[in-house]
């Protein structure tokens, strides 16, 4: 049995090492089931099929020119000293077909795309031949195949085009067009819910007062699901009540809970009682600053994040494990999606050694500056950032000089 | 007066050099107008305003930690030796008042974020605290202050917290909502329509079959012009018919339309001549490939890109030419949205002097290898390849062994 001792007003018990921790999100991060959605909709998802083509592309042999489409032996033997002169005896563009043979001697006028007519293999540009009425003049030869598009030229049938586990480009999708592939599989993203809990909290836009302050996390965790594939179904404000929460764990059908606030050992702070009630409670406490009071845990098949409502904490609690955990879910990379930047620092950084700080830091003549008001609810300061660094869980920070990697906020 | 002279079937008069043709883009890619949305919304937008901060966040004092509030003063003295207790005469939970005053010897119970009481000016940690039933026992002085947020901590009132044409970040939108600013004005999402031309053309979603291809450019190109900051519009998949295109293009409510097949100089390419008839055709003909056949004019306030129907030259004109366009107007970075990477060549890279090669390469071993199959219309060749690399105008391309900079298409 596991212990359900009630850990409020009494601090941490143990705190799970970061490394621990991310090994756990791993373990319970398994990609997610397949779903089957419109290959035109799905530039940045994830495949969960192999693609392999029914088709070629093109079907046909085609011009890759404007020109004329003509025999290339016929134009053997012409320069400017002896120019063969062509009879053009129709035109084809794309989406036609020209059904007479072209014979020696012949030559159709043809537009990029179109279809090469019978009796001829090759294409002469238009900007090399010679009109007079309806002939045209060759200067030169043209060899066999030139300015011909072979069928299967782009794409052969039976062609593996793309592996399973792909994050599909915006050019992946228009093949999966041009193969006329309609649907495909593709992982579902994490569903996503947020259970704000705080009796201070006003919900985004409505204006502070008195002793409320609003809800500034579900504004900002929002987009940051969207950003690591996860799509966010529900955030609900809930006042600190046990039972309310404790209805809104278990009936959630989400794959992954971010419940802010209630998840240190405050009176009011259910959520890792509730966690370990309902489920089973695999982290309470980590040795990170802020983000301290960052749980995790299992409520059946669901992940629930116990998130602390300290908004800077909240952010770095989010993009350290939630966002990870996402990603995994939704068969991407768990790498962070911040760009990185190596810069000297300006200042010393201390850190505790078995602390891992996430210091905010704003980038000036390619120095990088500790910024002062660093406190875990001062979320202005990740506003006053460029970007943000981790201190090693071993090391005790970094020295004024030393080159460190900043992680940037802006993309 | 302009020119109107029709330029089907004769070849390119005059082509515009990159570098001239990237200013006039810049010439007419002005900031837009502004429009108000919900702040909760504004992720990823640019701000058309200056944020003040109309209120102090938080508007009161208040704990940084869950335990108990008391006068510090009242604790000095305190050591193991000589510890001192408390009477703990109550809570405060974030969200509440306590209204009546503490006195020295007295602490009330607090949670992080709440409100500061009356006679208190530093709140002792609860691990640091001993409980003994309504007492605790203090074994060190507490300093005044002490996990104490002021009022302010985070926003000033009257801060400036925002300077117009800054990209939102999520946490700036969690700035906003703290100050409660429900609605603020970023610059609008260029709207953008796609006229996509073809008599050949299927819609994406059909089977490609005969002489048929199935239209892929307007599948790539959609979540490209998200990925810059343009909202689509509209897609119209039309027949090569000058009347049906002259309608579009007049008619059209978008402020940029990308016009895809029928820009080149075939019997069927009727977008130059019809950009030069309704309004102005400022670019034809570029020196680069593939991509030659781009255009680029107005018709009244629009911007009309005509982009190569071959995929290729589709991808590679939007991305260099439509991409940086639409995040101008949009008040963004005209940089590429891509990563790029220095890496070491694996083979030449052979390029006219005059002329921009856009050459997709595969990244094996820190090496990068060109894709054999290079031509316009082999969009495949984008999906095999890692990134690509664009040849210097002035160059004869890259040598063996030469490093240079692959933009990743994966970003």
């Amino acid at each position: 049995m596991k212990p359900k001792a009630d850990i409020r007003m009494r601090g941490f018990l143990k705190r799970t090492p970061v490394k621990t921790f991310l090994s756990l999100i791993k373990d319970y991060s398994q990609v997610l089931s397949a779903e089957e959605i419109l290959s035109v909709e799905a530039s940045g998802r994830i495949l969960a099929q192999k693609i392999i083509s029914p088709t070629n592309v093109p079907n046909f042999d085609r011009s890759a020119m404007d020109g004329y489409a003509l025999d290339a032996e016929s134009t053997f033997g012409a320069s400017s000293y002896n120019p063969l002169m062509f009879q053009v005896v129709g035109q084809v563009t794309p989406g036609e077909t020209y059904n007479v043979v072209i014979q020696a001697g012949e030559a159709l006028r043809i537009m990029t795309g179109g279809p090469i007519p019978k009796g001829t293999n090759a294409v002469l540009m238009a900007e090399n031949a010679e009109i007079f009425d309806d002939k045209i003049q060759v200067l030169e030869a043209v060899p066999p195949g030139k300015h011909v598009g072979k069928i299967g030229e782009d794409i052969r049938q039976d062609q593996v085009l793309f592996e399973k586990g792909r994050c599909l480009r915006p050019q992946d999708i228009g093949v999966l067009a041009s193969i006329g592939l309609e649907k495909i599989k593709v992982v579902r993203k994490p569903k996503v819910e947020l259970l704000i809990t705080g009796n201070e909290l006003l919900k985004p836009g409505e204006k502070p007062s008195g002793v409320q302050i609003v809800d500034s996390n579900s504004v900002m965790l929002s987009p940051l699901i969207v950003r690591d594939g996860g799509v966010l179904k529900d955030v609900y404000h809930v006042p600190d009540k046990r039972e309310l929460l404790s209805k809104h764990l278990s009936s959630s059908r989400s794959d992954l809970i971010c419940m802010t606030g209630g998840t240190s050992v405050g009176i009011d702070d259910h959520g890792p009682v509730l966690v370990d009630e309902l489920g089973e409670l695999l982290v309470h406490g980590i040795p990170m600053r802020p983000a301290a009071p960052t749980g995790f845990g299992l409520i059946g098949e669901k992940k629930v994040f116990l998130l602390p409502g300290n908004p800077v904490s909240c952010l770095s609690a989010y993009d350290y494990f939630v966002g990870r955990a996402l990603r995994m879910m939704g068969g991407r990379s768990e790498e962070w999606p911040y760009r990185s930047k190596i810069v000297k620092l300006a200042t010393k950084i201390s850190s505790e050694i078995g602390r891992i700080e996430y210091v905010r830091l704003r980038i000036e003549n390619e120095r990088a500056f500790i910024i002062a008001a660093g406190g875990a609810s001062i979320l202005s300061s990740t506003t006053q950032a460029d970007g943000f660094l981790l201190t090693e869980e071993d090391s005790e920070g970094f020295a004024e000089g030393e080159q460190v990697q900043v992680w940037l906020y802006d993309e």
